[in-house]
This record gives structure tokens, sequence and C-alpha cells, in this order.
């Protein structure tokens, strides 16, 4: 029988599933990376019930059909992307919260609700639950956790993966793994639910989810420092760690171009004048209404120590936002260079500024006149590039100096958005080759007919 | 050739593997379990190096001789104890810490390290390493690690596998796996060594880790409260997360003949009167220092909510060591009876009332008399059972009921402790066979001739 034969008998005994031959452009790709024209998926199945998504996966693996899970699509490496011949799965139609235990502080959803659903209900309930990234009204917590996202509040509440008590997984033979643990503690055996977090859809599908939640924070203040040396910004973040201790939220460090550039791209006068040698952004956020004096204390510790020449503390939100905006310039610049390279990577955080002058020194020796622009949240390691002014059709060349600069400094090649299809041929300069053959290993455990998400993360 | 042929050849081969046949009474057993007379083990290595530990395991594995990793050896459930003719593998010479960042806040260390000895370190630098249990001056990171250690500050902190961000392990086949990443943000690929955290050496050798390091809390203040129904406490915990928040370092409830005990074993006047239907004790911690004037107010709203009948906050270190005094009375409470009952579950935060009743309902049936003393770490789930006065020879059977009593509420029958030897036929109690049969099939894949720590965790 035919891979099509097979699936429309399937359709036909598992309404359930929702299998459609009639792909429409919305799952053709993820934000980075479209299916070209020889990647044409057979079909489409947006199941309603793990039970559908069980029985898909049992008839794919019987028959050797390749499978790619999808989310919401926001992914920004490939790794939701079609691969030929595959049936796509969607989790979209698995979209109840089932449950808000505000005594807990746990909330169990299923595998496609909106982040920003999650959000809002944690809220009603007069919680938080803190995962936040710039695509949440789209997409999803399975996608989430399937790629182990990570965001703007990683620093406090860790990645994805840090933020999930249990899982339900299907694996690539169908079997259902109801993983639903609702303990912080538990003790009991593997815990299988680590496995499937991070691995991009290789390793099972994740069907439902039982989260964390935290309570809000009472007050939050924001300052902007300015440094004539990025020696003198590292002494200040020792600094403001031990002062802030929990209650730092965000550490955001400019480089004197890119916040020259937020400066030049941004409305109004500068919070703080252009030129110093490094620029910080810091947040802190607390149980009670202490955010402020704290920072302002912090501040004048800093100046006291002669590791800050410049600083403000925001007096209203609307300031607070506009120091936030500087920051945020990001996406405007990758929209000013055509083409333009965009990098997220990470490095141990005590290596991040040698990193940056070694990166930029290669790419300007290659490269004259090439622009790079460096911004990063260095508690958590992870920096990103935005880099211009380079010739067209060098964008592969461009990744490739990047990413042996990474390697070099014993670096991630991706701090958040996984590797999916765009990264897997440079997997090998963060990791080493008896790491990838264990991790091949693994795939081949569980998924030994190669079905799922073929290609993604290993090649 | 015999297992000793080839472990003398070993030995004379490999120096750094510091083998010896003639093992001593420390080797032969973990602070629970000692092995028995059958249980003999052939050998006992004593590593230096992660080579002579990957040499040991090459050779172990060729030969199917099976081998047990043993750190500190102060586990709690028999994951460490010997088997009939295996090589003891101790990590205790590979104990050097390897560097202290204090910029990134990471700490390298060899497996061997004490705990304390780290603790330590992380002060002199003027940093903390939060993981902290009873055992701190014996057990071994690297137990820690293989075991995912709980302990005093899971609440704020995390388990062992929330404090490590690189682990270096060894294989069942001497393969070195050097996943020593620095970064809280890394997505290159499968996080590894997350499979190796908490598998309680069946899976893999731990050899380094790469540990997260905080700033240390610059107040603290501890309070009890007094309760009159566990409902009342219940709403006291919702009010206390959302007014302290990531302040919240601890909330330790004693039932009511848990504080009656507490008290009378313990000397000089009581915190608060005994009677009280349920009893608190809280602790904040905070990076400035209002931590004293948090913790007042969160009383004053507790009172003022009619949730809290009685409270005293601790207006002394003094104070402070009386209030913890109480709720540290449980080693005493063992001590008191034989046979005594100790128990580590957990249960979602929400069932933990109605599971304490139910089981003492079910004890106080079958054995009239039973007395049953309830605490516990409510908010990570966490709850402790001290049992007495049953007869000699029911222990098995008490294990039993109060096992079932877990399983019928959904909770985990090992909290922290993990299964190791003592708990591994009740695994299904707090798994499913599909999760069982996925753990068997990780062991095969990463052990298939099954040499590491055979017995432990699956039966």
């Amino acid at each position: 029988m035919s891979p099509e034969t097979i699936l429309h008998a399937l359709a036909a005994a598992v309404p359930d599933a929702g299998i459609t031959f009639d792909v429409s452009e919305k799952y053709q790709g993820d934000w980075l990376m479209r299916a070209g024209p020889d990647d044409a998926p057979l079909a489409l199945a947006r199941p309603k019930t793990t039970q559908a998504v069980s029985d898909l996966l049992r008839t794919c693996h019987e028959h050797c059909i390749p499978v790619v899970p999808q989310g919401g699509l926001t992914g920004l490496a490939g790794g939701a992307t079609p691969v030929k011949g595959a049936l796509l799965i969607s989790l979209e139609r698995m979209a109840s919260i089932t449950a808000v235990d505000s005594v807990s502080h746990v909330m169990t959803v299923e595998a496609g609700v909106p982040l920003q659903a999650i959000q809002e209900a944690a809220d009603v309930a007069g919680l938080m639950f803190p995962l936040d990234i710039g695509s949440r009204g789209s997409c999803q917590i399975g996608g989430n956790l399937a790629t182990n996202a990570g965001g703007n509040r990683v620093l406090r509440y860790g990645m994805a993966r840090d933020l999930v008590l249990g899982l339900e997984i299907v694996l690539a033979d169908g079997t259902i793994i109801s993983a639903m643990n609702e303990m912080m503690k538990n003790n009991a055996g593997y815990d299988l639910k680590q496995m499937f977090v991070g691995s991009e859809g290789t390793l099972g599908i994740i069907t439902r989810a039982v989260l964390k939640l935290f309570a809000k924070p009472q007050a939050m203040a924001i300052a902007l420092t300015a440094h004539a040396t990025y020696a003198d910004l590292e002494r200040f973040l020792v600094l403001t760690r031990a002062k802030l201790g929990g209650a730092l939220t965000a550490f955001e460090v400019m480089w004197p171009d890119f916040y020259a550039q937020g400066i030049a791209r941004g409305q109004g006068a500068a919070p703080l004048p252009v030129g110093a040698g490094a620029y910080a952004l810091i947040e802190a956020s607390t149980s009670d209404d202490s955010a402020e004096s704290q920072l302002g204390a912090l501040l004048e510790a800093g100046f006291e120590q002669g590791v800050i020449d410049d600083a403000v503390l925001a007096q209203s939100l609307q300031q607070a936002q506009k120091i936030w905006a500087v920051r945020d310039t990001s996406g405007e610049l990758i929209k000013a260079f055509t083409p333009a390279g965009n990098f997220d990577v990470s490095l141990s955080t005590s290596r991040i500024d040698a990193f940056v002058n070694d990166c930029r020194a290669r790419l300007e020796k290659r490269w004259p006149g090439v622009e790079c622009y460096f911004f990063g949240h260095v508690v958590d390691g992870n920096v990103h590039l935005v880099a211009g002014n380079f010739p067209d059709g060098d964008t592969l060349a461009l990744e490739e100096a990047v990413y042996a600069c990474v390697r070099d400094f014993g670096g991630s090649i991706s701090a958040e958005h996984g590797i999916g299809l765009q990264k897997r041929n440079h997997l090998d300069y963060s990791r080493s080759a008896a790491e990838i053959a264990l991790m091949r290993h693994i795939k081949a455990a569980l998924d030994p007919r190669g079905i799922l998400n073929p290609g993604k993360v290993l090649a």
C-alpha cells in the first residue's frame, strides 16, 4: 500500500486524527524556514486527543512514514519545517487548560495551548507563569517545551525545562508515556520527561504538561548604567549579583556601538549619553516594595567603588519603557541590513568580553567595513550579534566565521533557538564526537525507524 | 579467565585505578543497608582519574563484571550497597575542586568532593552552593547528583538537578562523555546530562561536574505559626507564597501530634502552646535587610484574614534555632521506637491533608494504638511520616500500607531518597507499566550487558 492509501484508511478509521491532504501554506514552515518545492508533505493531521496522536504514530511507525510535529510554528531553526512525504502533526486542536491549582501552584495543559493563554490563566489565578518570549501570542507550550524555550526571565526562573513538572509523551511506536508528575520532589525512578524537553520532536511528541506557577512580584525597578570599560561593567556585574541576589531579574549588556544605534534609531533624548565603554540595563523585582530602593543602593555602591561612570534609575513606567526600547532595537537593526547576520550563541559569562573582541576582529579582518552589533543577557551567557554591511552571498561564510569563534571559546552555537535544520551541520562545533554519537544512540533506541522529525538536530 | 584474574591484570596495568582485593567494612553498604553475607564484592577500585574509571568500565563491560559506583555512602535506599561479585568503584580519590569562577558563578569539581567542601569553597568566594543535606560532611557531589539529592533549600533553589550545568560521565563501555557546559542557556542538541542525574549509577558513572553558585542572602527571618485547622494553614500557605514570593525559603508544616512530641522531647518553654490544629515554620531570606519586616507584614495579614491563631517571630538567632529544633525532632522520634517506620514520600501540595488523614486512618484501623507523626516541606510536596508502636515483624506490612495510600493519591514513594534496593519492588506504585518499560529500554540501550549497579532502581 502507498503511504497515501494508508493515511486515507487511517483518516476514515480515526476521525479524531483530523487528517487532511490539502496542506495549507500556514503549515509549510516556521518563522525562519519554509519548505522547498522538493519537501512537500503528504498530509496534515490535527488530532484532538492523545489517543489519536498514538494511533497516528503507531501507523506511521508500522509503515515507516516520516512525521513532523508542529506547534505554533514560530521557531527560528527550521525545527518544524516539513520534510518530503511527511505527515505533519499539528497539536493546535489540543488546546485545553485542564486545571489550575492555586494551592499547589501548578497548571495542567494540553500541548497546543498558546503561551499567552497560559500566562493569562495564571494571572487570573493571581499567579505567574514566567516563560516569556516575543512570539507568546502564537507559540504553543508543546513547542516551547520541545525546544526548551528561554526568553526574558531565564536569569531568575530558568528555561522551559525548569518550569515543567510533568509531561505526557507519545513515543514513535505510539506508546503513550504519562508522566504527569505534580511534585517538585520526586525521585521514584528515572525522570523520563527530561529526555524529551529540548529534543525538538525527534524522540517523541509532547501531548500534555504539568507546569509550575509562581507568585507575582510586587514591585519592579529599572536602571541603565554606563561604564568606562567592559572590565568595569564586569566588576559591577559581580557587585550586582551579590547585592540583588534573587531580586535581579535582568542584566542586559549593550556594547557601545549597539547602544549608539539604539539611540540613533530611537525617539527623543538618550537616557544616557553615547560614548561610554559599555552599558547595562538592570531590572530588580521584589516580593515587597523595595525594588527601587535596592536598585538605588546598588547604584550608590557602584559609584562608590568607581565601577559606574553614569546611571539613571527610571522614575516612571514611561522612563522604564524607554530604557527597554533602546535594548529592543535589535529587531530594527536586523531589518536595516540586507543581508543581515543574526546570531544567538552562548559563552561562559567570564569569557564573553574576550569572545566579543575576538569575533569582531575576525569579521573586520575578513570583511573590512562590516558592522557588528553585540548585546546580551550575560548572566545566562547568552550573546546576540547582528552583523551587516558584508557582501551578498557571504551569509554562510559569516556564519562559519562566527561559529568557529564560538567553538574556539568553548561556547554554544545555539543558546535558545535550538538546532533544527539550520544549525545541524555545525553541531560538532559545540558538542564532541562522543556526545553526538550518544545522541544518535538515544535517537536510535527511541525511534528505531527514524520516523520522528527526520533530519532535524542530527543530520 | 576468572574475574579475579582479569582484575589482577587490570590492577597491574592501570595503577591509577587503585584496585584492592581487601574490601574494608566501610564500603560494605550505605547508611540504610549493609551487604549480606551472600553479596560479597570481588574488589574495590579507587581511581584517581577519569581515564582510570574508563579503563575499569571498559574491562568490566568486556568481561561482564558487575560494577557498583560509590560516593560518600550516606544514601538511604541501598543504592550503593555491594552486590555479589561486583567491583566497587569509589570516587573518593577524585576530590579536587578544579575552578571557582566568581564572574560566571560556576564551580568545576571532581565527583568525589564532599558536599561541605563545595559549600565552603563557595563561601570563600563570597558565594553560596545551596544544596544542603544532613550528611553534608560525608556525602560526595557525585552521589548527590546520581541520586538527585534534595534537602533543606529545594523550595527556593531546586534539587541537585537544578544546580548542575555540566557533567562528565563514563558510560558502561568506558566511553567518556564530556558535557562540561558552563552556560545557563545551551540548546545545542540533547541535554545528555539529564539522563544521568537521578539514575543512581545505573546508566553511567559521573566523574566531574560544573555547578551553579548563587549570591548569599543578606538577611533571614524565622516565624512559627499556629492554625485552628489545616484548612486555615492551607489558606495561610497561599497568602505566604503571594506575599513572600522568592523570599520564601522554608515552609515546614508540623501536624499537632508531631508538634507536641517536639515540645515534649525538647528543652525549655514551647515557642507556642500545643493544641492547635496545625503548625508552620516559615523562613524568609532576602537580598536586603527586609526579611524580618516582610515576615512581620505576612503575619499581620494572616491575623487580619483570620487564618492564623497564634504566631511568634524569632527575635534572636537563639529563638530561631529553638523553633528549628522543634521541627528537627524527627531524628529523635525515629530512635524512640523499635521498630520505627520512617517514610519520605511526596504528594501534590493540595492533596497532602487528605493523604495524611487517610493514611493515618488506614494505619490506625489495621494497628490500633499505632502512633503516626507527620511533618513536611509541603511546598515541594514532601511529607515525612515517623510511625511507631506497631508489632515487631510488621515493618514490611506497614511499608506496604503507606505506599498503597501514596499510590491511591497519585504520589511518589520516594520524594528524595531514590529507589535503590529498598523501594524497587514498589516502583510500580508511583510509575506506570509504560514508564517502567521505557526505563528498562533506556537501561538496555546504555548498559546492554547490565553491569552498572545491577538490581538497583529496576528489579
